[in-house]
C-alpha cells in the first residue's frame, strides 16, 4: 500500500507594491497550471501570496485595507479558486484577512480538489513590531497589522482524492517555532504546509546575515521539525526583490527523514514537484518517534507555565 | 567582548563487553590529555562511557551491577577526576547510576575545572523496552534497566573558568525531543552537552536505515535545536563495532546558527575541538528566538496535556 500525493512547491517571484492585483493573480493561476500539468495533486504557494510583503511599509486607510481579503473566496481571488476546480487540483495559500467585525490576522487556507475550504489557520508567533522603527526605510510591522492567531493549531483531512492526509498548516515564522509542529503532530498530523516571506538581508543595511546563512535556516528548520514530527512538510518562499528589499527562495519539499526531495533553484516563480508518499510517515510515528511511548509530558510544563527565560540559574560562588 | 571556552568533543570508538574497566577508564584518560593538550577547557564524553552500551545484553545480578556506579566520583573512576583537576579542565560523561536505595537511572554529570560536579542530571526519553525482543541476538533495554529520570531537565552554571557558562545536559535519544531543549533553553541555556550510543543499523538483520542516514538524523536534530534555542551544542558518540553491534559516529560542535563547526571523521576515539564563544548565542535569544517576545504558550498546553496522539481530525465525508 502506499498514499501517494504529488505536490507542487510553487514558488513566487517577488511581487511590487505597484503590481495590479490582477496581474498577481494571473501568475498565481499560471503556476497552478503548470502544476497541473506536471501531474501534481497539490500546489502550496506563498505567505500574503496575493500581495507584495506590505507589512514593510507604514500603510492606513484605503492603502491598508486594500490588501486584506474580506471573505475567501471573494471576486479578486475568484478565478483561482474557479481553475483550482476546474483541474481537480488543491491548494494552500496564504493571505491577509479582515472579518466583518474588523479583526484581521495573517491567514491561510486549504481548499481541496473539489474548492472545499478543508482547513483554516492563522499565524501564532508574528514577528516584527507594533511601532514603526524611526527613519526606517523598510518596516516589519506584522505585530501592528494583525492580531495573535486565535485558532491554535488545528490539524484537518485533506479529502479523498488527498489520500485523506491528515493536514496541518503554518506561516512563514511559526516554522521555527517546534512547539506548532508539535501541537499539530500530537493530531497526527502526516503532512504540513508553510508559505513564508524571509528576509535575506537587513534591508535598512544594518549588520546582517547572510542570505545564504538564512536560507540554510528556513530550510534547517523545516527539516529537523519533519524529522522530529515524523510528516511531510513542504515549504514555499515569495523571493526575490520587493521594492528593494530582498526575500531569499529556497522553497523545499521534506520526507519524513528530513531529506529535501526537492527544491526551487531561483528567486522567481518556479515549481519544485515530489510524489510524496504519506505512508513514508508510518515508520517515524510508530518507533522513533512513538509519542505515547517514549514522550514524559509531565517533564515539559516550563513551555506552557512561562513565555520568555526565567529562573536563570545562580552564578557559582567561587 | 566574548567569552569563548575550548571545548574537545571527545568520541570513543567501541568498548567490548569483556573490556576490562581500567582499560576503558585510561582510554577516557588519554582523550581528556588530548584535549588539554589542544588546548581545551572543557571535555565532553559519550553517554555510558566507562562500559559497553551493556543494555544490548539481557543481564541480572553481579553481570548487571557491575556496570553501574554507586557513588560518583568513586574509586573506580577518582583517576580520571583526580587527572581532570590536575590538568584544570572540566568534563561531561555519561554513567549508569545506582542509588543507595537500588534505583536506577542513565544519568551524566558536568564537573568543573577545580574537580566540583556542578550539573547532574537522569535520562528522561529512554528508549527500547522493559521485555526482551524474542530471539534477537542483540536487545535495547534500557526502559528495563533504569528509572525514567525523576530530575526534569535543570540548568546550571560551569563556573567561572567555563565562562559562567549556562549548561544543559541530554542523554542520547533525549536529542530528538525538542521539549528538553526548550526546557533548557527557557533557562537560560548557552551551551547544551549530550552523549550517545545510537545504532548503526539493526543488529538482528531486520529491514534498517543506513548509518549514513542515521547518522544524518543524529546531526540534524542537533543542528535544529541549537538554532532554535539559540545555544552551542556538543554532541559525543561512543562509535564502532561493539560485539557485532554498531554504532554511529559523527560527534559535532554545532553554533548557535546550526552549523557544525568541527566534528569526528572516524568511528574510533577521537576529539574534535572548537571555540565556542557564548556570546555567539545573544543575536538569536534577543532577536529571532526572543522568546519573552515571541512565544504563545496559551496554544501550546496540547505539548503538556497529552502523551500521544488523540483528537486525529475526522476523515472528511465525500
Amino acid at each position: 500500500m502506499s498514499r501517494v500525493i504529488r505536490i507542487a512547491a510553487a514558488q513566487m517571484g517577488p511581487t511590487q507594491k505597484n503590481d495590479s492585483r490582477e496581474a498577481t493573480l494571473n501568475r498565481i493561476i499560471a503556476l497552478l497550471e503548470k502544476a497541473s500539468d506536471a501531474g501534481a495533486n497539490l500546489v502550496v504557494f506563498p505567505e500574503l501570496a496575493f500581495t507584495t510583503f506590505f507589512p514593510r511599509w507604514i500603510l492606513d486607510g484605503q492603502s491598508l485595507d486594500s490588501q486584506f481579503e474580506s471573505a475567501m473566496p471573494n471576486p479578486n481571488v475568484q478565478p483561482l479558486f474557479d481553475r483550482a476546480r476546474e483541474l481537480k487540483i488543491g491548494f494552500y495559500i496564504g493571505y491577509a484577512e479582515i472579518t466583518p467585525d474588523n479583526r484581521r490576522f495573517n491567514s491561510s487556507i486549504m481548499v481541496d480538489t473539489k474548492g472545499n475550504i478543508v482547513g483554516k489557520y492563522r499565524k501564532v508567533h508574528l514577528p516584527g513590531s507594533v511601532e514603526p522603527r524611526p527613519n526606517a526605510v523598510y518596516q516589519q510591522l506584522e505585530k501592528r497589522y494583525f492580531e495573535y492567531g486565535d485558532m491554535g493549531f488545528p490539524a484537518f483531512r485533506g479529502g479523498k482524492d488527498l489520500q485523506d492526509a491528515i493536514m496541518g498548516m503554518l506561516i512563514c515564522n511559526d516554522r521555527r517555532w517546534p512547539e506548532g509542529w508539535r501541537c499539530l503532530a500530537l493530531q497526527g498530523m502526516e503532512l504540513l504546509c508553510v508559505g513564508y516571506n524571509s528576509a535575506a538581508y537587513d534591508p535598512n543595511g544594518g549588520e546582517s546575515e547572510s542570505a545564504e546563512l538564512r536560507t540554510f535556516h528556513a530550510q534547517l528548520v523545516v527539516q529537523a521539525n519533519a524529522y522530529m514530527n515524523a510528516c511531510w512538510a513542504v515549504a514555499v518562499a515569495k523571493a526575490g526583490n520587493e521594492d528593494g528589499s530582498g526575500l531569499i527562495g529556497g522553497s523545499c519539499i521534506v520526507d519524513p527523514n528530513g531529506r529535501i526531495v526537492a527544491e526551487t533553484k531561483t528567486l522567481a516563480d518556479e515549481i519544485a514537484v515530489a510524489d510524496c508518499d504519506l505512508d513514508l510517515c508510518e515508520q517515524g510515528k510508530s518507533k522513533m518517534f512513538n509519542f505515547e511511548s517514549h514522550r514524559r509530558p509531565h517533564w515539559y510544563s516550563r513551555i506552557v507555565e512561562q513565555t520568555g527565560v526565567g529562573c536563570v540559574p545562580e552564578t557559582v560562588a567561587e
